[in-house]
This record gives structure tokens, sequence and C-alpha cells, in this order.
């Protein structure tokens, strides 16, 4: 399957390197694909440059990572989604499958972040992308786990579950089906995009088990009697 | 040891059943004390008259339950809670435990209800009832599961969590022993108040867990390597 990745830091490279393994075509795009931008570091992941000689994926522009992939993950900083999407045409992401992973925290304000108020309430990010691009098939996942359990469920011990929600059950198939290839045994369908608001709002229960473990590899998993 | 509760709801007259049950002297407090108070259906609950008859306890004004009780708990509605909070005098809960229960859920668009924005981001109810109330020991705690569940952890099956959160640990200790007094074996310290917003926090997802199991059984484990 050809995966197109917008946004390049940590939980896109690492996404990529994941689909990589797995067999997946795969390209990361950016905003703009110069020398510098290849080679600064992004967020304190290492340089796109690295990734793109190691790995045999390829760093495009945001805009031909959404018209390259069959599936497009948004892997950019929430509070830059909006903006950064602006960059594909809609109809590069028309009928296909846009998982998005991101989180709109601010970070403003110092340790710990929080969500900020423009996409919390009776909205979300995933909400408001799906408004934008109402012919994508919006699927938010992977959004409440380290990037590392994101592509290894076993980077977290024990028993517990990958969250997902979105309106098409045809698109949550797909993203189950490629989270399982990344060994999620548990996968909780939170039903329709609304779902996504209490997935957004575990960040903070999750940043908060993070800082008093010191260790990000935390993660919970649902209890239900039903 | 004595406890009195704020707000004669469904959650308030659960925690007082609760904990009379375990051999404590317990008031409810209302605003108001009158025939036709004790004799209304409160937000679905059973009238505070039957409570009242049946249980050993006593229903009273909120300023006199902050009066009475060793431990207070405030087990009103959230976007209320400072307003009824206001009823105690500030005299009165200096140096007590103040075991916050409510959650600032927004009922104002219909199911799902959301967190107001004035009790999100960086903030959290807890919190503005700590900074309101100095003197007291603010210990956020039971406001991430049903009321069944608060005074029985077994109403939900398997191995599942009580998060609590506090700036004072013998507050804490003491809200533990409460806690394990109703059956609760895995409780989450989430450290001081700040921990509040990731509980509160935690309520859309709790409340999408019930609609979509329509089953208030449900529960979250916290998973750590650490």
């Amino acid at each position: 399957m050809k995966i197109g990745i917008i946004g390049g830091g940590t939980v896109g490279q690492t996404l990529a390197t994941g689909f990589l393994g797995k067999g997946h075509e795969v390209v990361i795009g950016i905003r703009e694909v110069t020398d510098a931008e290849l080679r600064k570091n992004r967020n304190g992941a290492r340089p796109l440059a690295d990734w793109q000689s190691g790995s045999g994926g390829r760093v495009v522009t945001m805009t031909e990572a959404a018209a390259f992939g069959d599936v497009v993950v948004n892997a950019t900083s929430g509070l830059a989604s909006l903006q950064a999407l602006a960059r594909a045409h809609p109809a590069d992401l028309t009928g296909k499958v846009l998982i998005d992973v991101a989180n709109p925290l601010d970070f403003s304000k110092g340790m710990p972040p929080f969500l900020a108020h423009a996409y919390t309430g009776d909205t979300s990010l995933a909400e408001q992308i799906q408004n934008r691009f109402p012919e994508a098939r919006v699927v938010k996942a992977f959004n409440t786990v380290a990037a590392n359990a994101m592509v290894d469920a076993a980077f977290v011990p024990g028993e517990h579950d990958l969250l997902i929600a979105g309106n098409d059950p045809a698109a949550k198939d797909l993203v189950t089906a490629l989270a399982r290839g990344f060994g999620w045994a548990n996968i909780a369908d939170m039903g329709d995009l609304v779902g996504a608001r209490a997935m957004e709002g575990l960040l903070p229960l999750w940043i908060r088990m993070w800082i008093l473990a010191n260790d990000p590899r935390v993660n919970i998993h649902l209890v239900r009697a039903a």
C-alpha cells in the first residue's frame, strides 16, 4: 500500500519506518524540501536526510505526500494540523483514509501541555479535519500512545488498548488491520468521530502518567462489564 | 468519622449511604432544607426524605454540612460547585480534607456533555476549589467512575483503577483508606492537584464508554512498565 505521511517529526518518522518495515511504500511530506530542511533536527527527531538515506522512504512536499498515499497520515503538531493539511489538494484526499494521529496540545505555558480550547468541548481536532475535508475518510488512531508504541504494541507490557474512531466503518477496518500489523491485539472502537473527543481528551492523563513514571511505556486498558 | 456531603443528587446519596454502611456519621447538605426540597426528585435520584428516613443520615444545609464534617465531600454538579461551596464558611473548611468528586460537565448542548472551557486547559475544577479555599486539603477522587462503583469497586468486574490527586499526602492517604473500605485495590496516585486535569479530562472517555456499552460498569486500568 502507498502511505503518505504529513509531518517529519518523531511521530512521522517512527510511523514511516514502521510502515516501511511492513512492506508498504512510504513518503514523508514536509512543507519545503530543501537541503537545510532535510539536515535540521526536527523537534528532537533525527534529520530527515538520515531517515531518507537509511530507510528506503522518500521525503517530498506535503502536497505530494497527500497525492501519493492511498492512505494519508496526519502526523503534524496538532495546533498546526489544519494549516499543514491545507497544503493537500482536496481532490487528493477524496475517498482516501486519512489517519489523524495528532493532538492539539498547547506547549506555550510549559509542561505539562494542555489541550487548546479551540479543539475541545463539543469538538475535536479530528472532527475539524473531517469538516475541512468532507470527502476524506478520517480515522482518529494512534494518538493516545507514544510513537514507539504506535508501531510496536509490545513497547508497553501487558494488556492495553489502542483506541480508534471514525465515521466510515471500512476505513476503521483498514486502520485496524494496519494496527494489527504493529502487534495491537486490543483495538477499542470508540464509534464515530465524536469518539475523537474522548481520545484527544486522554492526552492529559497519558502525559501525566509519563511524567509520574518518567517512562513513556504507559497506556490504559479499557474495562467493561458488557 | 464525621462526613459532610455537599449535594443531594445520586452521587451525594450513594456516597452518603456508602459511608454510613462503613459506620461513619454522615449528613447531606443542600441549599435550603424545606419540605418541598426534601420531597422532590433530584436529577433522577430519589427524594431526600426517603434517604433520610431509611439511612440513619440527616439532611442539613450546605453550610451546616461543611461545619459538621471532619471530611467534606463536594458532590454537587461541577458547573455549580464553586457557587455551592461558597455557602461553606471558609473557617469550617480550614485543615479539613475536601474530597472533590465533581466534574465540570456542560449538558447545555445535549448528549454527550463536554468539559466546560472555564475548567479546562491549564486548570481544573479541583484546582479552582483549592484556590478558593487555600486552607482546605483538596483531594480529587471518585470522579472517574459511576456512583455505584465509587462505593463498591466490584461494580465493575476485573482489574481497574481509582485515580486520586492532591497536594497533601496525608489527605490522600486518608482518602485512599476510605476508598479501600469500598473495595478499591488499585488506587493510582496522580500526584499533586495538577493531576486533576487528567482525571476530569477522563470524563469524555468514560461517558463514551458508557454510551457505547449502554452500561455504566466501565472504567480503565492504568498500564505502566515502570
